[in-house]
Parts: C-alpha cells; sequence; structure tokens
C-alpha cells in the first residue's frame, strides 16, 4: 500500500514510523515547511514536498495528520478526487474533509505521541469513522494492520473520548507538573512521588477510578484540607485547583451515594 | 521488635502486614471500634483491644496511624512513657505527639493505599522525623526493615511532599473518574482510556512531565478547546475544571518560557 502523510508532528511521525515498520510504504510526506518535511520523509525513506500541486495523486491513502485547527483550510485546498483521505483528529468531525474526495475517514490514534520515545503501536487503540461501509472496512482493514484495538465510534463518541483523554491524560500530567513545582519549593526530588504516580494509574487498570479514590478531599477531613490551602496561601492559583477539584470529589462521591 | 498499632485503617493495615512479613511482632491493634481493631488483629496474629488503659507499656514501638483529625485527640489521652512512638501522617506536625513520650516522631510511607491489593513495600518511600538524631536513627533503623527508599524530611518538606501528592495522586485519581463518566455518557467503555493513562504516567517514570505535556491547552488551540467547552455545557462543574486547567497549563508554559 502506498501512503501520503501530510503533517510533520507527532502523530503523524508515529503513524509514519508504524506504517512503516508494517511494511507500507510512506510515498510522500507533505508540511508547509519543507524542513519539517524533509526531517520526517528522511527517516521514512519517502520524497518530502511542500507544495500541495506536488501530492501523488496515484497513492492509496492519504491522512491528514496537522493540528485540528488547520484541518479544515488544508482540506479546503485538497482535492484527491476518488481516493481514500483519512484525518487523525479526536475532535474534528467526518464533515471537515467534505469536498476532498468521495471517500474520506477519521482514524484517530488514542495515544500520548512525544516525538521521542517508542511507542507499542499494536496496543494502541484507534477509533476509526467513514460515512459508508466500504469505507469504514476499509479503513479497518488499514488500521488493524496496525492495531488490535480498532473501534468504529460516531464523531460525538470521538468527541467524548477526546475530552476524556484531555481530562485523564493532559490535565493528570499537567498535576504532575504541579507536583513538581510543589516540591521544589522544598528542595525535593521529585522521584520521591514517581513511585506513587506509577501505583496510582496500575490501580486504575483493573479497578474503577471512583472505588480507587482517596485523600483528604474523599474522607472531607477539613483539618488537612484547609492546612493543605494555607500552605498554598502564595500559590492562588493553585489554592483554586486545590479547592475546586476537592468539592468536585465531595460531588462526585455525594452523587454515586445518592 | 515488638509493636502497638493504634488504628485499623488502610495506612494501618498495610503497615501491619508490612511489618509482620518482616518478621517483627504486632502484640497490639487498638481501634476505637473493637470490631475493626479484632478485623485487622486477626489478620496479624495479634491481641484487638479498644480501650487506651489496656495498651501494653513494654512495647519498643507505637505506631499511631489515625485519621488526620483524631490524631492531637489521641495523642492528648495517651502516655507512653519514653517509649519511641510515631504517627504516620502526611501533614500533621511532629509537635502533635508533644507530651505523648520523651521520644515521638514521624514515620509516614508515602504510597496509595487500598485496603485490598498487595504493595511491595521495599519500594513505597518512607519519610521520617523525629526532634533529637537518636531518634531518626532509630526510626530509620526500623524503617529500613521494611523499605529501600527511607528519607529524612523536616515537618515542612513533608508536608509539601504530602500537598503534591494530593495533586499528583487523590486529584489525578480524580480526573480518571471524571473520564469514566465522560465515557459513559456516549457509552463508552473506560477500557478504551487505560492505555493511555498507563503511558501518561510510565512517560514521567524517566522523564519530567513539563517536557511531556501535550494536548489543546498547551498547544493554545482555542478551536478544539471551545469545542469542548461546548460539550460540556451541561455539566458546568466540568466546563469550569477544563478551563481553570487549561488557564494553569497555559500559565506553566508561559512561566517557564518566560
Amino acid at each position: 500500500m502506498n501512503i501520503v502523510l501530510l503533517g510533520s508532528g507527532n502523530v503523524a511521525t508515529h503513524l509514519g514510523r508504524a506504517f512503516k515498520l508494517a511494511g507500507q510504504s510512506i510515498v510522500q510526506v507533505w508540511s508547509r515547511d519543507i524542513e519539517h518535511a524533509k526531517e520526517l520523509a528522511d527517516t521514512l525513506a519517502s520524497e518530502a514536498i511542500s507544495d500541495l500541486d506536488d501530492i501523488d495523486r496515484s497513492a492509496d491513502f492519504y491522512i491528514i495528520s496537522v493540528k485540528d485547527d488547520a484541518i479544515r483550510d488544508l482540506a479546503s485546498k485538497l482535492k484527491i478526487g476518488d481516493k481514500l483521505v483519512v484525518h487523525t483528529s479526536g475532535s474534528t468531525g467526518l464533515e471537515a474533509l467534505e469536498g476532498v474526495s468521495s471517500h474520506t475517514g477519521v482514524f484517530y490514534p488514542l495515544q500520548t505521541f512525544s516525538k521521542n520515545g517508542a511507542v507499542d503501536f499494536r496496543q494502541v487503540p484507534i477509533a476509526i469513522e467513514a460515512s459508508n461501509p466500504e469505507d469504514v472496512a476499509l479503513i479497518r482493514a488499514i488500521a488493524d494492520r496496525l492495531s488490535e484495538r480498532v473501534t468504529e465510534l460516531s464523531s460525538a463518541q470521538r468527541k467524548a473520548l477526546h475530552v476524556a483523554a484531555v481530562f485523564a491524560c493532559n490535565f493528570a500530567n499537567h498535576l504532575f507538573a504541579i507536583a513538581q513545582e510543589l516540591l521544589e519549593t522544598e528542595n525535593l526530588d521529585f522521584d520521591l512521588i514517581r513511585p506513587l504516580i506509577a501505583e496510582t494509574a496500575q490501580k486504575i487498570q483493573l479497578n474503577d477510578p471512583e472505588t480507587m479514590q482517596t485523600g483528604p478531599a474523599l474522607r472531607e477531613d477539613m483539618e488537612i484540607i484547609n492546612s493543605h490551602l494555607e500552605m498554598l496561601d502564595d500559590k492562588p492559583e493553585l489554592q483554586e485547583l486545590y479547592k475546586k477539584l476537592s468539592q468536585s470529589i465531595v460531588n462526585l462521591h455525594q452523587q454515586s451515594r445518592g
């Protein structure tokens, strides 16, 4: 299968590598910035292009993997006739590709990709979508080459999944960064808390997070909560977050009991 | 070594088990509720008591592992003469044990304990503290029997560590629970997101969380952020959390660049 990859960011990079590992051919890498295109194309033994007119119209599969807010703009300039074109966004509807081709779909790998660092793509859930069943079957066949965890989701479902991932991954990672900041104010190493974070994520692999909740907010231990808020007096933003998250824990707990 | 354990909650349970595995003797388990004391004492081949007058004064080590807001009250009723007495709280100062004994300290295992579920105590960081160096040495010798990761911390450092743990563990787990709630509104299984959570925690075992940050807030992708906020229109509490956490990501990022 011949693939054209539009984009050169983290998702494009990991998808490119995974397709290449699976024995597929990335014939072209397009990026607005030719240097970015070259950097990725070199690792994929692929041609780098930055002009949309240079796109090879004879490939089998076109993957648009650019920033979410650039998809519509790129799509408006792209005509691929009747070839299969997908985007890789969690929160962008299928309709964003309208007019690009008569066969469009979504190919959303749900993982947190950093530029470096290997990913076992076999375990990465891929959410797929297309308007007609033939395209769904085609996209599924392609996704199956990369991952054992391919699921067809509607645009609404994929969007809910993306928002859930923002909370569980992006926001959780930010809480880890806040923890590091707090430790540093007392000259403590982040290593002290790494095992705790590993265990917290491990516990919910087999259990529901709500049943695994612990801490002062769940116990409504106001003495501790107030002493923590006092400690955060000179960090009003973190103090506010502490309050909101504690209140949210109390509310969820009351809701599930009530 | 003979140990008296005051408390019967998660921390007391896991400490009792760990000390027993390490070949120490838990001679008594005290709880205000004799049934709770019995339940734990049975698993430790120990005597259950609920009257503080029944405490064996001839033991070597007394561990107060009750709710943080009950420590001072319990301490005010307890006189152990010159034996070594510790509490296990992250956010309670050493002075809470004043008057209980002439040898007091803190023995704070930093882990998220659920009642069931085994913990490899060798890897659990234990933060210790005492006023005089002899007591620090004694407590360290005891902690070393359980864990490879024993650190002496001041009360201020331990408190910062506890607040950091609340963010990185309690609050992060709550975000996982929110993610599950969001998935359920679209009839999606939490399994879809479990690999992502595992990877998010894995990535920061070798990297700093700030450098691992991804997502729409970091990119300041307002189109996606606004579409997510719109999706949360009927969940004002989550909408508010989404805003605050996104803003906090932007601020931290600007701060580290500026």
